[in-house]
């Protein structure tokens, strides 16, 4: 029994839409990027600090918060919002990405998953209905459907087996809630084939879930691919569903994804990178530890009303990075995050103006994004090292 | 010429005194401690996470500052005041210490302290006037004289020689000091020999500064031999001045050093062994990874007003620590450094009270504090692995 009215169109611009989630933890205006808490935490940040750069959504996930704390700790302690102490809207995935990229083993058949724990090891089965319970016991506001993600470059065979699979697990998680009150989305699979990327959206959509992710993108394919991709799937999608584009966050990207009828983002990447420095201004990424940062007597970005800006210069969260200080770490994800929110305010306004072909061109025009080479190259580093950041 | 009440005393209970520092930077109620901001920066901490704990004033490293990011470059900056974003009071250290204990090579004469550098290995040249120029440069309100810090078990010659060159030093800052808008404090030296301890005291009052440090103490020794070295030192000291306890900061430690006539001190202990997960309670010290805290529904200390007691529960921070995030570190740092704000508002308020030795006994009858011997250890630990904290 999806939920009534979770989501509200409020106006549209071309294929871009300005919307609302409407959730048990209150309403998310839409389009909306998610800070990404893998361990029910923000990397460094508090809850107040998520409210106060402005967010009313947070992703946790799954596979992380089962193998540590353990699912029924955190039932344990009255759900996933009581226990990180975050009062707005929850979203969870399933689980599945994470076993299928950070297990060190994984063996996937009809009934489910077999995989061990990155941590200790250990063995651990996870079936679509277990994805559900889980994270019902969690009790976020979005749930996600256990699928299968394919990796770019998997022949198309494998492909279309994942995405049966995903169809099949996707039906099962629906027989599988109990509550009602969470949203479940589908995940639609189906890799870079156009022709199973439709198949995909139009099955799904036939199973009138609540939302709908594009799972099995942005996964070390080239951006053309991406967005060619993305433009044969939400046509396909019902218009008056969300739809999320999982794991997207680089500004440029939302930016992209919002152009072709996205509303929903999450991605690890802005707080990642602000961790190693890499912070957002409107004329792209820079890094605080060049010297030119050392001896600024000015906020990193003057246009900048983040926390951070507003009360340190540039050449004091210079000092931090190059002296290992946590609060460096802390100061710029604030930063990259109040960025994001800002970002997504703006894409909002412009869609509602019915100006927001120009502000992306506006946009994309002084946002100096990193070549694609370098893009790939640092993508596929990330994807290699990830189990270490652990999400 | 020294500040115009700078301090001033407002009750006493037997040798336990409560009183007022007057700063540039607003008044400072004693006895207080200072959290230690080695480098601009209370670790993990904001300057407003500072002043909502409570705090007034803080500490930073000279020996630090200079080497990274280096004076010029703060005074260039409008000061350390505004390059760290604190408004409230600041002392800074001569560097002495730092040198002494941190720097891999260092050579002593008459002249200054020769020493290298343990970022880069380059060396530099630190002299009691250099000493000044740098503080005042930075601009704390309080600064301290170049001292000589000799080991606890030096042979009294080397620790007598030391203590007159201390006194030579301390005469060289006076005249060098060219700001009297900053009050420079002298620092007794004398290792654990009364007799020593006595002329120190007595030579430095004799030059009338407008405080006093007691210097060379919590550096291995057994807690008796600090304790009687302060009781031979505290009475030489002048009274209408303040006197301060350098790098001493554990609770029972606080305590017994105020019922001696201390009014200041500082340490890095309770931000250091939050950040290992050591949390301060009322019954003494507990460590969050303890099993029993892995389900725990409740504060860590019921009876804490900290904001990390009053939002999460001991289970989340217990999970944060268990799971290597960072939020864990700040959330254990904001509430050790509340713990002992409010321990000295406590102690004020029975100095005020006149019932300062009953709470001394009550405070001590309660909170169990590590044992000697294991002290000692983790002491003489700490100091062979500081150089990895830096400080």
């Amino acid at each position: 029994m999806p939920l009534k009215k979770h989501f509200n169109m409020k106006a549209s611009c071309n294929t871009a839409r300005a919307g609302e989630l409407a959730t048990p933890h209150g309403t998310v205006a839409t389009p909306v990027f998610l800070p990404v808490g893998s361990q029910a935490t923000v990397r460094t940040l508090t809850p107040q600090d998520i409210r106060d750069i402005g967010f009313d959504m947070v992703l946790a996930n799954t596979y992380h918060l089962y193998l540590r704390p353990g699912i029924d700790v955190i039932r344990g302690l009255g759900g996933l919002h009581r226990f990180m102490a975050w009062d707005g809207a929850l979203l969870t995935d399933s689980g599945g990405y994470q076993v299928f990229s950070l297990a060190p083993f994984c063996r996937i058949d009809d009934d489910g998953v077999r995989f061990r724990s990155h941590i200790d090891g250990s063995e651990h089965f996870l079936t679509p209905g277990l994805a559900v319970a889980y994270q019902e016991a969690l009790g976020a506001d979005v749930i996600m459907a256990l699928d299968e993600c394919t990796a770019y470059g998997d022949p198309p065979e494998k492909v279309r087996e994942a995405m049966h699979r995903t169809h099949r697990w996707a039906e099962r998680c629906l027989k599988a809630q109990q509550r009602p009150d969470l949203a479940l989305y589908a995940i639609v699979q189906g890799g870079t084939f156009p022709d199973l990327r439709r198949e995909s959206a139009e099955y799904l959509t036939s199973l009138d879930f609540p939302g709908y992710a594009v799972g099995g993108l942005s996964v070390g394919e080239p951006k053309e691919v991406t967005w060619a991709t993305l433009e044969e799937t939400v046509p396909r999608l019902p218009g008056d569903k969300p739809r999320y584009l999982m794991g997207v966050g680089a500004p440029e990207d939302i930016v992209a994804g919002v152009a072709r009828g996205v509303d929903i983002f999450d991605c690890a990447l802005p707080t990642r990178v602000a961790r190693n420095g890499a912070l957002f201004t409107g004329r792209g990424r820079v890094n605080i530890r060049r010297a030119a940062y050392a001896r600024m007597d000015a906020p990193l970005d003057p246009a900048c009303d983040c926390s951070t800006c507003r009360t340190f210069s540039a050449a004091y969260l210079s000092h931090l990075f190059r002296s290992g200080e946590l609060l460096g770490l802390r100061l710029a994800t604030v930063h990259n995050l109040r960025f994001i929110y800002n970002l997504m305010k703006n894409i909002r306004e412009a869609i509602i103006d019915g100006t927001f072909d120009s502000f992306r061109k506006d946009f994309l025009d002084t946002y100096h994004t990193t070549d694609e080479e370098t893009r790939v190259a640092q993508k596929k580093k990330w994807l290699r090292g990830r189990e270490k950041e652990g999400g």
